[in-house]
């Protein structure tokens, strides 16, 4: 394994914690450790043997006492990086990590890029490239679907796919060539017909994965949702409750990567994520008075419409705005009040809208288990079993190289259909096979794998 | 070592990170992670040595991956809290680590109650009641003076001191009750006045521990500051000035234990808390109108106030306000704008006020090294070494404390100075000794202690 230069960052969250921890990588890194570092036992890092937690305190060039810590020695290749790293555990305060940290770099590390210490365990083969993006979608799953899909991607689930694929089309490579060098042995027909089965078999493979793309992008994005409705027709009433459901798995994370606070709801494991919650939120009052105009803006934006109905009074005229504007849309009808004498009925507003009518009362929470299964329908309804989470395409990227792969393996079909010579064919298989490595990272450009590791943070 | 009950709790900040930490500890904490972690060497963690980091899996009750994990194994008393102890590195986003929690729970751990870890390690005898108040500090720490406060009291530096005084007052006690048991081997008079010289020799060093108390609390807490002035005379650019100074150091952490975020200026390693930090800079129009009434407000609240004046003109009468209301209070004048034409110099000034009176230019920033040098003045003015910060009182219980045992001691004197019993001056200076046992927590009630630890974090 090729050790590289040493870096150095503050690896556990922002913020006050009982643990903070640096995180030290390359080939000084024992060196910069025992720098900055001295063992209760009087020795030194170096002399300890891998995977062993050292207790000690952390000192300053003065030899003065920082803070405690419990060091741990990973020597490599047994490390996440594959290179020697070294964790110094301090305490989880700003003061203590930003000291420590700026000892690292007086001790000859350098601070870690976005994202290096995983690209590290990328390019030493410890992750392929689909599992290196994983870790941050474990990092910030939003529910437990999302973050069984990220686990699932994490241990590989997906990249083995990807790979059998691979080896399935190599394998006709292989055959193509063999006959091409060797026409005494086999009969074209025969050789292209069993490498159509096999193409075809593998372009089912792709459309099955493209399948769950849709599902996918949602557990890992969130599904940008809009709560529209005429005023006063309980738009601020249904997002507390849509937040109250599970409410200890909502989750507001103070943005480390993002520049603001996102808030998510989770139902069902769907996570939603509202639009402009924090407005509704902060003024209630004001939120209620926003009609139609506003609607507008927000049914562009998101991807599902959640249009609110009252059910104790007859449509007006702003309602059939609504109606008109969530026509053709992505959008549940909500016909809300019906815990009051009723007016508009569900079958009444069902004439009007091709979407799904649900019956719910906001005030007793009636008819919210209603609004979850819907929502989990629309999101699953690609028919994927939602135990497979594993295997989802979760990411633009990953479903435009799937289609560009499929589209190759279309060409090799037609290059077959045409009678073209097997050689034609072998480059059209060639071109998915290589393709298909960009998924796991084997045949991807240095810009592209910076590109991905700049999206995570710093420390990972 | 006695174990107690399994406890577990997210050790990390929250939020996203590289890295979490989910700590177990108590009797079954091996086991419990036994059954949340599969190592990938496919050994329990039961059969491994202490201090020793294994590779695996977080598994959910079905044994589906959960997440990645390093563990981390401590065995009594090789630990913080010197029960078992094994940590959980998870990857650290809330999902991973709340769902990593919640199966420790499943596994028979139950959630750890604010700081229960480090009132273990006190209730073991790792650390003492001093120490394991300064974990805290060091977590929360605003600057680098603060941090080696914090790092001194941890250490055990501050502690140490107490220490020696109750071993100097136990000495005199040991020596008057031999006196008292064997009358005829010593004098009275001989034996009154050794114990008045050491009582003596103790008082002046619990005086000057005292003396750290001001300027302890103020590294510790910060120093409340108002910056007042009448409108216009740059009381946001001043407060961005301050906040510049080292910005790299000045903490804006996101509220854990804390309802809002708190921001303080670094001035010279002294922390400023500025008062309505968060009106000032987010409406800088709005709070340049804001005259005396507001002044008089942020006057009461303040330990420190910055009191600014225009150079470039003449007193006014909201000038005169502003002068009478800070009269007698612990203020800091600052001549400001003087870049521009003088109008009103430092000299007119003074005869206005016993404050002193800085010039600055907060345009040019002119001036502010004389600003944070006075500050630094004022807080250190109890002529403390500024090198010492590893004993300094810190909190107003400790003071208390120490100025109780005083009294004790004085009381003491008092009982010599009338010629009352041996005995007498015994039960005197065993009040002393007992109180001061109260600041390294072996003479205090559990109430106390209960109330010590509930100010702490969850997770430490």
């Amino acid at each position: 394994m090729q050790q590289s230069d040493t870096i150095s960052a503050i690896a556990t969250a922002q913020g006050e914690g009982g643990i903070g921890i640096i995180r030290i990588s390359g080939e000084r890194a024992i060196a910069v450790a025992d720098t900055v570092f001295r063992a209760a036992s009087g020795r030194k890092l170096e002399s300890y043997e891998t995977q062993r937690a050292v207790f000690g305190h952390i000192v300053d060039a003065a030899g003065e006492t920082v803070d405690e810590a419990m060091v741990l020695l990973m020597r490599a290749p047994h490390s996440y990086t594959k290179e020697d790293v070294v964790e110094l555990q301090c305490h989880g305060g700003v003061m203590p990590l930003r000291k420590t940290l700026a000892l690292t770099w007086q001790a000859g590390a350098r601070a870690a890029e976005r994202g290096e210490f995983t690209k590290r365990a990328f390019l030493n083969g410890r992750l392929d490239l689909t599992q290196a993006q994983a870790v941050m979608d474990v990092i910030s799953a939003k529910t437990e679907k999302s973050l069984k899909m990220a686990s699932g991607h994490l241990a590989g689930h997906f990249s083995a796919g990807i790979k059998a694929m691979r080896h399935d089309i190599l394998g006709q490579i292989a055959h193509l060539e063999a006959a091409i060098d060797f026409p005494e042995d086999e009969v074209d027909d025969v050789v292209t017909d069993e490498v159509e089965r096999n193409v075809v078999d593998v372009r089912n493979k792709i459309r099955k994965l493209l399948k769950t793309a849709h599902t996918g992008r949602i557990l890992r994005e969130g599904l940008m949702t809009a709560i529209v409705g005429k005023p006063n027709v309980g738009k601020s009433s249904l997002l507390n409750a849509l937040l109250r459901e599970e409410r200890a798995i909502v989750t507001d994370i103070p943005g480390t990567t993002r520049d603001s606070i996102e808030e998510y709801a989770n139902i069902g494991g769907v996570p939603l994520r509202i639009i402009d919650t924090a407005g509704i939120r902060a003024t209630d009052d004001i939120v209620e008075k926003i009609g139609v105009d506003k609607a507008r803006a927000y049914v562009d934006e998101s991807s599902l419409i959640l249009a609110l109905f009252d059910g104790s009074r007859e449509l007006s005229a702003e309602d059939e705005e609504i109606l008109d504007l969530i026509a053709g849309k992505d959008a549940l009808v909500l016909l809300n009040k019906t815990d009051l004498a009723p007016v508009l009925t569900a079958e009444k507003l069902a004439e009007r809208t091709q979407a799904p009518v649900i019956a719910i009362a906001t005030v007793t929470e009636h008819g919210l288990d209603d609004l979850a299964a819907a929502i989990q329908k629309k999101v699953y309804d690609s028919g994927m079993d939602s135990g497979d989470e594993g295997s989802f395409v979760n990411d633009e990227r990953q479903a435009e190289i799937l289609r560009q792969a499929d589209e190759h393996l279309a060409a090799a079909l037609r290059t077959i259909g045409a009678g073209l010579g097997l050689d034609f064919i072998s480059i059209d298989l060639r071109s998915a096979w290589e393709k298909l490595g960009e998924l796991t990272g084997e045949t991807v450009g240095e810009d592209i794998i910076n590109e991905i590791f700049s999206k995570f943070c710093i420390g990972k």
